[in-house]
């Protein structure tokens, strides 16, 4: 995935059908979380087992609310200037150095 | 960003610590909802003008949150099967043929 | 508000459907922040200003989230052993801690 | 609860220190959101079973969380001339009628 070329065509998308006004970050950073919760809402009354046995359906149902939030997501991004894939790496070095392999901890 | 590669370094991780049990798409998909909030909270006082122009301690806190949602993102994809990718093309699609840019209307 | 009286009418909603295998404290947070977020969802797009001047069907579905959000938010304290009443109590005396009057300031 | 009393207080609160011009009702409903994924924060990790078996020090949290989400939620109804036990009533008498109880199921 190219993210910057991601946000260059939704940059495209949105100046199309004249949204920018709308599409503040705070705008943006709601909507994503409208979606956050549609796709939260697919996990809402599953057990464990059966949130990991989704049938045809409802993966293709889970697959449209990814999307929805990572395209606002690198929106978010894009207008307020973080780069994805930098930020990504820094979390994912915060994140080891946050939480140790236990000594003896086996991996898979 | 290599998506597989980056769902396959997650997967690595999350063995290595045995987080594996805890790590269902429901309890992911509920720490991505709480990642998401995270990430609106930067902007829920401000005003729009304020959320287009954060400074540099803000715009860094927030790249954090959009490395959060984004993990969990592809974590819950990974472990339910969806193809983030495809997913992402599949929806640009299905917004090009909702929202028809409206005849007359210059592109930026 | 009767909130008791509310937890013990939603009690026997739920038993009379045989409910209660599904409505967890777990699940009943996750779409307890569902609703949370369709009502977040009616402001998504408007200015402060449109927020503040909701036409009478807006107002009308916003009635329905905030007693959606009410009501698994009710039903959460009553499984969890919470007392709404005094975590209220408890809270405001908590927020005049925490945000003390600044001297000179006047009250409406 | 008195609901009415209980947003005169919170509009005194509010005006005392005048936060006003922030506490629209899109910013209240962020806020509510970010309160509500910090209810939901506290299960995340958590089994059915332990969502239902908190310990006092939990349960003292969840007390806090709950009454956040409230508080804000009554702020929202103010403002927006929503009558909370109305439309909680007619959310009851909804929910009645869109899932009725089976012939033969036996009620608690």
């Amino acid at each position: 995935m190219d993210i910057e070329q991601l946000q260059q065509r939704l940059r495209h998308f949105a100046a199309q059908r004249q949204w920018q006004p709308y599409q503040t970050p705070k705008n943006l950073a709601m909507a994503m979380v409208v979606e956050a919760a549609e796709l939260l809402e697919i996990f809402q009354w599953k057990t464990a087992e059966e949130s990991a046995a989704l049938d045809e359906d409802t993966r293709q149902h889970l697959g449209e609310e990814v999307a929805d939030v990572l395209l606002y997501l690198v929106q978010i991004a894009d207008q307020c200037g973080v780069d994805v894939d930098a930020a990504v790496e820094r979390k994912l070095l915060l994140n080891a150095r946050k939480y140790p392999v236990a000594e003896g901890a086996g991996s898979a």
